[in-house]
């Protein structure tokens, strides 16, 4: 038999694992609490699988879902157990349990009240904790899920070249963000990687600011956040643009920006602390006078979440490892007048990193 | 002072609690854990609000949140207290909690990790989970609220009377999706209610499917399962069509379905208990000889979330009350064959219900 994707990850996983654990369970706890680790676990793509489980031994992953996503998890290759009540689901759970007595869970994907209940119908095993561990071999990308970011970059990276184009005086952030996503879906994402963020003007200075109908001014700035996701791996780009006649002072944080990102890039190597690569464009940016305006951290990991393990942050004790990959993206907020934030995706290899995401970054003014 | 929505809704859930309980505390556990219950109680639009808090008392909202949502969570009108760093977070908590004795959380929104966090945090504080009476107050929409969830169904039937128009044989699920998501965005919606379902052919017997690259094909049936977000607010809408020449098999499924759901309407009004509505739809299916086909419920609430509480279930305990809001979708899914879905959202007014979204549901073939 092929070694399915999901094997080959649960292996992993395990050899990272106290020899104690007899098996793993990620638990969704509900409609909108879909743990990353069962994508990550069971390979399955697309469905909600509320309310699923995944239990993994050394050997197979046994996924135990109702029958509404029954198709989705046999695509997967992993073997499938299908509840029609929630009083069937604990009895295959308990059957698939029986005989261990130590069972890894992530404590941070799972709900409290499903920890009450796995308690109360589990009694005999104890649950371990082993969010860090899967964490820790999540940060170090496989093959597989190296081309997979890449595609999902390369997609990105597409779009993000066609934004310019699309880019008209007066059209709202709604519509721009309405033709990111389609131009996303046409170049061959199964989807957006996250709600996109479409900025212009003042609300660029809002990180995390909703698209709204608010219109693009001349004179102004534009901001996009988004990426595209693949086969459930992500990427996370932005791209700020200028409507002429150039904004001086946008111009000017704009090449601090890049100035910050590019030297972030620089730090990273294999055996790199990670709180360097942020020292490094936090300097930049504060040397340029807009320290207090950097109001995050440099970078985050990226792989089946835009969130992935791993910062390039102030406070980070990560250490560099060749395949792990990050989104670096600096940027510079000014209250009420505007932000431009840069963002790309790279990965770590054995002298440096290799960007993933190739869109071009230079100023431009449109 | 003019009462805010955020302070409306949080009277009404304390008209619901224990006069013991001094605040309620909703916590986002992590990124793709944002409790809606904190978007209930701070009516705060857009914005991650990554391990951000809301505390409510009787008479105030506070929002304890990292900088990058600063000015969102600023906009609802409730109390800010700004972090940066969890230290920060955590000295925050524990003054803003200062002489409470008992707190109510949801135990379902919070992961067992922030649990064990908060009873350390906060020793002297005794927890009490008001998820059920959170859910209780929630079904009940206010006339905001259903201001809110019209508006997002009106944009959804606006799309549904303009899907006809784009499909066109030979094009992919991929491209339907794009489409429609486009435009709802078009239409006025913040963005999709969640990810669009497009499924051809036989993929419309998974009620669960992932757009992909299968193309439309003639005597064959195109499903699409979508909604709008308006004001955090949703709609969630499934329309079912044929393309030339009829697949009769599909085409009587079709009626099936629709008899069903006419049924299941028909049987709701304030007092009505949910299974009984659940049963009607059942019956005309069972009937029909497809019961073994309909593998899931009949329908569920829908507000904030598009599954909301309630449930028009088999085993389901609710009664029906005015104001109530839920989404009705019988389904036949012939497995490998096709299947067919249709859905509406529906209010409870007090005599029976109305229909949210107009779009016609009468079979077309294109």
């Amino acid at each position: 038999m092929r070694e399915t994707v999901s094997i080959y990850r649960t292996k992993r996983l395990f050899s990272a694992l106290d020899d104690s654990i007899d098996a793993v369970m990620i638990i969704n706890s509900g409609m909108s609490a879909l743990d990353e680790n069962f994508l990550y676990l069971t390979d399955t793509r697309g469905g909600g699988f509320e309310g699923a489980l995944a239990v993994a031994t050394k050997r197979s992953v046994t996924v135990i879902t109702s029958v509404l996503e029954e198709e989705i998890a046999r695509r997967s290759g992993c073997k499938v157990r299908v509840f029609s009540s929630a009083k069937e689901r604990e009895a295959k759970l308990k059957s698939i349990m029986r005989g261990k007595e130590i069972v890894g869970i992530n404590e941070h994907g799972i709900s409290h009240a499903t920890m009450k209940w796995l308690r109360k119908s589990l009694r005999n095993i104890k649950f371990k904790d082993i969010s860090k561990q899967l964490m820790r071999v999540r940060m170090i990308k496989t093959e597989d899920e190296i081309e997979r970011i890449r595609k999902a970059c390369k997609i990105a990276s597409k779009v993000a070249t066609e934004i310019p184009e699309i880019l008209r005086i007066d059209m709202t952030e709604r519509e721009a963000a309405a033709e990111i996503d389609y131009l996303l879906r046409c170049r061959g994402a199964d989807g957006p990687a996250f709600e996109t963020i479409a900025a212009f003007g003042s609300a660029s200075s809002m990180p995390h600011h909703m698209p709204g109908k608010r219109r693009l001014k001349p004179q102004s700035v534009a901001l996009f956040d988004f990426g595209a996701v693949h086969e459930n791996y992500r990427s996370d780009i932005t791209r700020t643009y200028l409507t002429k006649p150039k904004n001086e002072q946008i111009a000017r944080i704009y090449e601090v920006v890049l100035k910050a990102q590019k030297a972030a890039i620089a730090e990273m190597r294999p055996g790199q602390v990670a709180k360097e690569i942020d020292a490094a464009a936090r300097e930049i940016i504060s040397d340029a006078g807009y320290g207090k305006y950097f109001i995050h951290s440099t970078g985050h990991g990226l792989g089946i979440s835009a969130h992935d393990p791993g910062a390039l942050a102030k406070r980070s004790k990560d250490v560099l490892r060749e395949n792990m990959v990050f989104s670096v993206e600096p940027g510079i907020y000014l209250p009420r007048r505007g932000g431009v934030r840069i963002e790309d995706n790279v990965i770590v290899t054995a002298r440096g990193v290799k960007k993933l995401t190739n869109a071009s970054r230079e100023l431009e003014i449109i």
